[in-house]
């Protein structure tokens, strides 16, 4: 039998996340050390003057460093009351939306068995009984709410690292390249860290409390504990489409104005939008992304423990094997600890060259050294052989099928990565031949780009279907929900260099807008651009590993909904997969025309300002920022909604009116349909960006061919650049959410389905 | 029993297919009756003259009509050379493609049983012997080329009409705009029904010479027939990615020089490129599309027959249900002839206003009276109740049934013209939106036309799983192929209207380029106009027709390869959905890159003659036409390949490699995916081109406010037509018949797949 049992489980999982928590907070302590002015007022900030200018390495003359430093904290602290202001009224409206969501849960769940308080017999052992129906929809109810508010805490821990960190890098900058990249890393860091201990922290102390209740009843608990994903996804939908309206409506319109129209640069503190852009970064890129992959874990390890709770870990209750993705995942942070150690204190960056190596070199680490922790895990906490539930059937499994479910997601995620990089960096053929084409314009830069992001689906979907042809094979749905965690088991590291762009945007508009020399300016921007690319594998990890996850819950669904086979030659199920395969479609519609109508109004409120603000141009005169951000906020708000109902009401519809086999083929539409759009929608706009990028810097004899910033080429690139922007991130990555929300929901209400699906049907 | 029996089947058939080719003869003949002058120097004209300028409406003082009906002359020529040469030259790669194919399907399916030349046990009933699998690989090889050559044919006698009728279209505009609109439309009718006559006929001829030697064993006649579909199928691949990549490059290019940099007119003969963009709409608006419909008629009409075939009246052997299908089609031409009757001598058209009311009468009228069609048919050929093959289990159907099937499919085409037509007219909202939208720039125009193509996949969607899952549930795949060929049953009318798009667009040219007046030119851009929305719609029906087609193989092909379930939850059937779902991606990545680089290979060209030329932009001396043509005709032979290919071996390599279940879930996943794609780069790209003729035409205050051509707005509108040129017409248009293709040569290839596939599973 294996090494580990319940007791050494009940240690590590525990140990695992409240090492990652203090490494975390050592991270943020490390950032603190850097000195930033009190904000309130531009001659408070002595303390940090005193302290710092002297090792000055950028000081040039006539910059007047007590005034740039009061500006920054002016600047953070505008950043930081914006980010919070608006993550606040936003939780405000999910608050309205959690309660009554959480009352839906009840009602349905309860009225599977007429809201009976009687014991029942167990689902897939009807000799036993189990708890109540009612009791599964009181703790799926807390499950969800536990999901959703620590999905709200991890995108607000998420913002308040991110606004804390973004000024401290941009001073930092003053002192080194290198400098600057450890401070934005360990903030990264601090954020990966925080949130991948913290979710797994809350899901194992919310399955222990469970257990409390239900004893012996597993199915039932972890039955449950899946309202835990619900809540985290559906406040991830939120916080990921309105961040990603809020956000891209500033920085088109911004853009729009300002570098088309004006011919100023980013981030110019002239610009009326410019403070609605850099709140945008937080809300959206690090609060909205935060809560997308905490989503995506906590479905992913509640797919994997339904799974397992009813194989043989849970019918002959081997607790520690029935940990066994919890013991990845806390694994993961100890690999990822190790690999962050790499990245800042073993290898430093010195010089610009060095920081995509360096940020790419993590990825692997962290793969490398992951693929020996899942054998650790594998070989000390499983037994050497075990059943495992099939649709139905009894299927053997031996320990290292599961090492290779787990090492085949992980891997699969690499491919991902690389892939990714290579359709997005300019380092590369594709990006420079998108650049390229806008010597003949923007409508040729855009048709390349769109192509770009074609071409750039094929490897990473053989690579997700190698890997879920196969786990499925090894372990059934067990081996697929395995796949997904393990390609997620480095989510901390996957953070860290994720959050490390947006901060290191914020710090580049920090540096222009209070004025810091233009070298400094120079080293953020080089940041930024390794930033970019690394969004774009961040988004890449996402986008898989939604798939892998989703294609889980999928399967738990179909279990738990007692449906015996998913036929694409049934009418029922083909219907509803041509129609799930329109629904990224829909949602698409609806968030692209919500980022271009917000971005009208943004362009027409800064053209205003231009226009009626004597001196602005001249920067004698202040631009009215809060107008910008009240348009964001009030734009995102509205209409995140609409598709927010979309997604959550989809599979209640379905499921309610057409059944259990209509939304079966309605979730694999959605699911292999919403990949592929997710796929190229991140990557085309990524490599519009780069592209641009690749003009401005002008580092090779064909890019200053093209340049400089204002010439034909570049205005035809900042214009792919804008339509890339609400394509990468606002529709791009909701999509993984709305395939693995709509996923788990069908899994939280499969037993309402099961029992009373299908009016339409029973009444024809 | 029925009251039609085989003696009125044998009859009534060919009887509809001559009075449909003398009907094409007759408004052939008819559109003759306007004279062109012979087009040997500007001299000859004399004849044309005398009879014709003395009705002359427009007559302008300072034109000379002489030489403008001689240039006309001129002109024609050169699109009717360009035209047939380069057709010419495809049709001679496409013959060694044939001839190897041929082979590929001679080899592949006599090996199936080591080409025994014994008879066998049937496959549906083994108790009786048949003929044997040599036999159906020499046959289909024979329908393989038949289709093929049907195909080449449609394509290229729809173009000699076409380039026939363009000129004479312009020359009779000058009499008045109902004058040009009977002659543009009677063309278009001469090319749809000599299309659909001779694709009802080929196929009836096939099947009675096939049945020579095939005699009781009907199953391995309509597997052979089978071979029909596919040889029509993929010259049109060919036919819609080589023709749209010549006509994308040339427009592409012309319009970024002309327009965009040079501000001279669309069609201006200065243009270098405007010869080879007129060409390009005859190869690839008329000459490919005849043959994609022709393609999809062919394959509906064989999956159909195919699965009759192995229902009770292939069993008992009752001909006349057995061509109900056919019959079906025959009685489409009758309806259609009366419906074209009603247009061009019934209600004439007399002002511009009609011209789109008139067209959309057309759709009405056709499915109006082809629902009174069906159902004549249906209750004069069925027997009151038979029963089908429904995956192994027998099925009992009633007559109506199947007059609901066809019926389902027909109005499904209907919603589906209308909806396209409101999210591609100018004269609705969401085109009007688009177009206000570039008061901002390209980049909000591009975002708005992204979301309007998203946005108009909902509803056809709904209306294709509607008519799916009624024919499907009524009738198992033998209802859906008949949905599918009900949305083609009125094929004549559908095809009228959507040829007389191209010879409007070509007439406009010729005007334009002969130096008609000004009025004349207005006229047919009114014609072109109507003509682009119906372009729109035609791609509608060819998208959703193959939606239904390819489902209707799809089941046929899972029937003929013995697949017991194509079960979602099956690792090989999954991989294969996922897989299938990118194809339309990776495909779109080809085609948009290819057009991309025609495009920037003609820009250089284009200003390299403007540059180099003296004289060319004062209108003194000549651009050199050849050079562009040549440029179009070389991009696109050599960028059909591999596109083609890919498409092409799919299917054999998934089949041959993963077997039969994998490629089940390939085909429907690229079904489901390819559909969404297909329609949403239609639609976006027919917004994007009607949004820049709203801005030109401002016939609102709100398009004046936007206006005039050369704004930043037109300029805007430029840039969002360009991008959707190629999604329009080269990506779009070529993904329906991808998905038909793919389905119908797994059908084709079904028994050797069944016999020999999955190499890589029985070697792991």
């Amino acid at each position: 039998m294996a090494v580990i049992g319940t007791a050494g489980a009940e240690v590590l999982i525990p140990l695992a996340a409240v090492i990652g928590i203090a490494f975390a907070v050592f991270q943020w302590y490390a950032v603190a050390k850097v000195p930033v002015p009190s904000h309130d007022g531009e001659d408070g900030g002595g303390a940090a003057q005193k302290g710092r200018s002297g090792h000055d390495e950028s000081a040039e003359d006539g910059v007047d460093y007590r005034q740039v430093e009061a500006r920054c904290a002016e600047i953070q602290h505008a950043i930081s009351i914006g980010a919070t202001s608006f993550l606040f009224t936003e939780y405000r409206y999910l608050a309205v939306f959690m309660a009554g969501f959480a009352v839906v849960i009840f009602m349905f769940l309860g009225s599977a068995q007429r809201f009976s308080t009687r014991p029942e017999p167990c689902t897939y052992d009807p000799a036993r009984m189990c708890r109540p129906a009612l009791a599964n929809a009181a703790f799926s109810m807390i499950a969800f709410l536990l999901g959703a508010l620590t999905s709200v805490m991890s995108g607000y821990l998420g913002m308040r690292v991110a606004t804390f960190a973004n000024a401290r890098t941009a001073l930092e900058a003053r002192r080194g390249v290198g400098r600057a990249f450890v401070v934005a890393f360990r903030s990264g860091a601090a954020m990966g860290f925080l949130l991948a201990s913290s979710a797994l922290f809350v899901l194992y102390v919310a399955i222990n409390l469970f257990g409390v209740y239900y004893g012996d009843d597993w199915g039932g608990l972890y039955e449950s504990i899946t309202g835990y994903g619900l809540g985290g996804s559906s406040m991830a939908l939120f916080g990921r489409v309105g961040g990603g309206i809020y956000t891209k409506a500033a920085d088109v319109g911004a853009d729009l104005v300002g570098k088309v129209e004006r011919n100023i640069p980013e981030d110019d503190p002239r610009n009326p939008a410019v403070i609605a852009d850099n709140v945008g970064d937080n809300v959206g890129d690090i609060a909205g992304m935060g809560s997308d992959l905490f989503g995506s874990y906590a479905e992913s390890s509640c797919a994997a423990l339904f799974v397992a709770s009813i194989s043989s870990f849970g019918t002959e209750h081997n607790f520690a094997a029935m940990m066994y993705p919890l013991l990845i995942s806390a694994m993961g942070i100890v690999v990822c600890l190790a690999t962050t150690v790499v990245a800042t204190d073993l290898a430093e960056v010195k010089t610009v060259e060095e920081i995509g190596p360096a940020l790419k070199r993590q990825i692997l680490i962290s793969t490398v050294l992951m693929t020996v922790g899942i054998a650790i895990v594998s070989f000390l906490v499983l037994p050497h052989s075990f059943t495992l539930f099939d649709f139905g059937r009894r299927k053997l499994v031996k320990n290292w099928y599961l090492f290779i479910c787990v090492s085949a997601g992980l891997w699969a995620g690499l491919v991902i990565g690389y892939v990714t990089e290579y359709f997005t960096s300019n380092a590369y053929r594709p990006v420079q031949a998108v650049a390229n084409s806008c010597r003949t314009g923007a409508a040729t830069n855009v048709i390349f780009g769109l192509a770009v992001g074609y071409k750039s689906v094929i490897v990473p979907i053989f690579a997700i279907a190698t890997a879920i042809y196969a786990s499925f094979r090894l372990a059934a749905m067990y081996g697929i929900a395995l796949a997904a965690l393990g390609m997620l088991s480095t989510i901390a590291t996957g953070l860290s260099i994720d959050a490390y762009g947006p901060i290191s945007d914020n710090a580049g508009g920090i540096a222009e807008m209070s004025g810091m020399p233009h070298v400094v300016r120079e080293r953020t921007d080089a940041l930024d651009a390794a930033g970019n690319t690394t969004a774009a594998i961040g988004k890449g990890f996402a986008i898989g590993s939604a798939a892998l996850v989703s294609l889980a819950l999928f399967g738990a669904y179909v279990s738990r909904a007692g449906v015996a086979a998913v036929d694409v030659l049934s009418p029922r199920v083909f219907a509803g997969l041509l129609a799930g395969a329109m629904l990224p479609y829909w949602f698409s519609a609806m968030t692209m025309r919500s980022v271009g109508s917000a971005a009208l109004a943004m362009v027409e409120e800064v053209r205003r300002q231009f226009d009626s603000i004597p001196g602005l141009m001249e920067g004698t005169a202040k631009p009215d920022y809060a107008t910008c951000v009240k348009i964001s906020t009030d734009a995102s708000l509205k209409k995140m909604l609409a598709p927010g109902a979309l997604v959550m009401l989809s599979p209640l519809v379905a499921g309610t009116l057409f059944g259990t086999e209509t939304l079966a083929g309605l979730l694999a539409g959605a699911l292999v349909s919403g990949v592929q759009v997710a796929i190229s929608a991140s990557n085309s706009g990524g490599a519009w960006d780069n592209a641009k990028k690749y003009i401005e810097a002008g580092a090779s004899a064909e890019a200053r061919a093209l340049g400089p910033k204002g010439s034909d080429a570049h205005k035809a690139a900042v214009i792919g650049d804008t339509i890339g922007d609400p394509l990468k991130d606002t529709s791009g990555p909701s999509l993984n959410i709305l395939i693995k929300l709509m996923a788990v929901e069908a899994l939280v209400f499969a037993p309402f389905f099961a029992a009373h699906g299908g009016l339409i049907f029973k009444h024809l």
